[in-house]
């Protein structure tokens, strides 16, 4: 287990606004913050009383200030970690946020690991693994449905149902189990199709909320839309006029959050993910011919297929028929691009739309069609969606087990064979809540955590 | 009088981080607040004393629940701006904390404008117009000279000798005043040598302030460095190697605070800017003549000369008189670069140095020659330095007035014309503070800083 008895400290807020704070968890967080602190009413730290807030300034080893501040203190167990904490409110400059942090390191703190304060909130009982998760998603959080995926789950909501479901299969091996005990004497004492339906009704659970992660995944990362045609058809264009109104606030936020260099930008209020792919073409070039199997390997990966073509020209039979081949279980719209006299294009049909993407013309019919085509449902605050990978392919896992299970009760085989199986099952829900975790796992989800929570 | 009985809020920190701030202030900060506030203990906030946290839910208007936070609550006359206070601690999420703002506007908050908090605590008399501007200058100090000199005039240094100069001023006047009255009897109660005394006195000390912006603005915004000379002499290879360490950290700070396309880079602990400028040669093209032509002009804006030559090449004798005319009153610091071999380049003088920008070396010599030649003075918790150019203007006006006084008590003129320039004086001393200001005035500095301070 991961040792939490040092004092940390972090910036908690992103560098350069009015306001900034600094935190500090740990036995001795009270102690530290008062070292560099100058209290106005002359009283230390040590004698505040919890979640009060104590007005002063911080000095430098020479006695010199670096700001006037605020500071909120929170005495164990009532803090988010858990632990003695303090939260140091200044003014939001690098500068400042910076030397406040370098001071209480000098005084023996040290600087904290990304998601440090989260990972002891969640060793210290506050919430479970799941929970942790979920104030990663709930910062990172940028459209009201992913905030409220994020609420959720925060919540609990997830964590009751897997809760649930360990219980039922705990029940489940129990009931096995005590035959096993018996086993010389061949009694049954689980009714069979009792069971059969039992494990029957976990796995259709499991289904239900490992099939809730491709929405889940559409809402927190985008709905992924491969843009693909022939080469000139104005795929670029098209993607630019898409992107056209929040390209500053997207990158903005990416920037902050995540690596991809894939777009996403928000349409009638769902989050669209858009793969530009290289022009479809036939070439007997190698590395053109690379492309253009990434494209292919991409437009696999997305869930509508954005097909552009060019109005003015027929489209050749090749290409026609990779599409249809690509587009395979997923939603196809065609576009037929360069319709430069709107008064003469088609009305958009449920899977065709005839735009400018130069002028701009027919983005609203694009628009609406995708929106249809993401299908997206309307998720309100009871709602359990799997958001998170890690937690899909432990229910994928899980799933699996329960599966053998099923087959198992089937086949009549052995008691102590289906109750393995079953305990495998619970294992693997475990490690969502993390019940069940390993210093690897943890590592593996808080450092993609950022720094100050 | 700007109107501050209406309460406002805003996002004080930069969306993003692990944690945010909503403040709120104005006579409805506490009512407003609470009326989108779930407190955990179920006390509204109306209930809490002030100075202590309160931990609940943002619920939103359907019920569901907007963010888990921490409120601080502070009342009148014990706050920032003076008035009923709440700083709202949330999640960093651009969404939350937009989501949380635009609960307390569908309450019946306003949007701050930028600077609104900090002119509410000016107006409430917490703080004089040169501290408040100080606190914009804290904020946007990124290291440790800038940092010293916005606390030293946020703590009021620089108000205390404003002050002190007032009531020199107004002892002066009233001196001369009291003769006005007896003025029939051609009395003069002020000993005109003593007077004379005075004037050069405050003379001096404006004169010191005013000389004092000088190294104020050079570590604010940096010492202005003009790398110029012939075309293909490798200017832009210097700039990249010079910019090449942090330019990440830089533009990122920039981005967020001015909007100067100038590099600036910290060497040594001091600030430069460095002004790129086109190459220098000999033309009879218009176009290129005229961005010549705005080179020096960027480069009589510099307090140091950066000469790029091409050591294997000769200087051609025109570039030479035109750098030593653009180099009078400057540091000027000759760059022979192109010394591809370090090992037969001369050792560097006061002047010159031999790099190769291409290939890094010579730099940590360059830089030596630049910190030298920007000789800027280490700065005290004392010293009280100008680095505000309204400040600077003002105390520029003031010089004249008081010059005009001195010249006055010279030619003998009438007590009333004497008294009217030292009237004048103190008026523009009084605008630096505050005393004297109008909404034009007020509006110009606010409108600076960001929202949320």
């Amino acid at each position: 287990m991961t040792v939490n008895d040092d004092t940390i400290c972090a910036v908690a807020t992103r560098p350069g606004g009015a306001l900034g704070i600094v935190r500090v968890s740990g036995p001795e967080a009270i102690r530290l913050t008062d070292s560099i602190f100058r209290a106005a009413s002359g009283h230390p730290l040590a004698s505040a009383a919890p979640y009060t807030l104590s007005f002063g300034q911080i000095v430098d080893a020479d006695g010199s200030i670096v700001d006037e501040v605020l500071i909120s203190v929170f005495r164990a167990p009532h803090s988010f970690t858990g632990q003695d904490s303090t939260e140091i409110s200044c003014h939001g400059s690098a500068y400042i946020l910076q030397k406040v942090s370098q001071l209480l390191i000098s005084k023996g703190c040290r600087q904290a690991e990304p998601g440090e304060y989260t990972q002891r909130a969640f060793l210290a009982g506050k919430m479970d693994l799941s929970q942790a998760e979920a104030v990663a998603d709930l910062i990172a959080s940028t459209s009201a449905a992913s905030h409220r995926l994020a609420m959720n789950q925060m919540k609990g909501g997830f964590s009751r149902e897997l809760r649930n479901l360990r219980d039922q299969l705990l029940q489940f091996t129990s009931l096995i189990e005590l035959e096993l005990d018996f086993s010389e004497e061949d009694v049954e004492f689980a009714d069979r199709s009792q069971l059969e339906q039992l494990a029957q009704q976990i796995d259709q659970i499991i289904g239900r909320l490992a099939d809730s992660f491709s929405t889940g995944d559409a809402i927190r990362n985008g709905v992924p839309v491969a843009i693909i045609g022939e080469t000139n058809t104005g795929k670029s264009t098209l993607l630019n006029q898409l992107l056209h109104d929040d390209r500053a606030l997207v990158s903005d936020i990416q920037g902050t959050t995540r690596d991809s260099i894939e777009d996403t930008t928000t349409i009638g209020g769902v989050l669209f993910r858009f793969i530009d792919t290289a022009g479809l073409r036939q070439t007997t070039d190698a590395v053109e011919s690379m492309g253009i199997e990434r494209s292919y390997r991409k437009a696999r990966e997305a869930s509508i297929i954005l097909w552009m073509t060019d109005a003015s020209h027929p489209v050749d039979e090749a290409t026609r028929q990779t599409i249809s081949e690509l587009s395979q279980g997923k939603h196809l719209i065609t576009i037929h691009n360069k319709c430069d006299d709107p008064a003469s294009a088609p009305a958009p049909t449920d899977s065709e739309v005839w735009i400018s993407a130069k002028y701009g013309y027919g983005m609203e019919a694009l628009g609406d069609l995708l929106v249809k085509a993401a299908a997206i449902p309307q998720i309100s605050e009871q709602d359990v969606i799997v958001t998170n990978l890690r937690h899909y392919e432990s229910l994928v896992k899980a799933q699996e087990c329960i599966k053998r299970v099923r087959q198992g009760l089937t086949d009549r085989i052995s008691g102590d064979f289906l109750s393995q199986d079953i305990r495998q099952c619970i294992h693997h829900l475990s490690t969502i809540t993390g019940d069940i975790t390993t210093d690897d796992v943890l590592g593996n989800i808080f450092q993609h955590f950022c720094i100050g929570k």
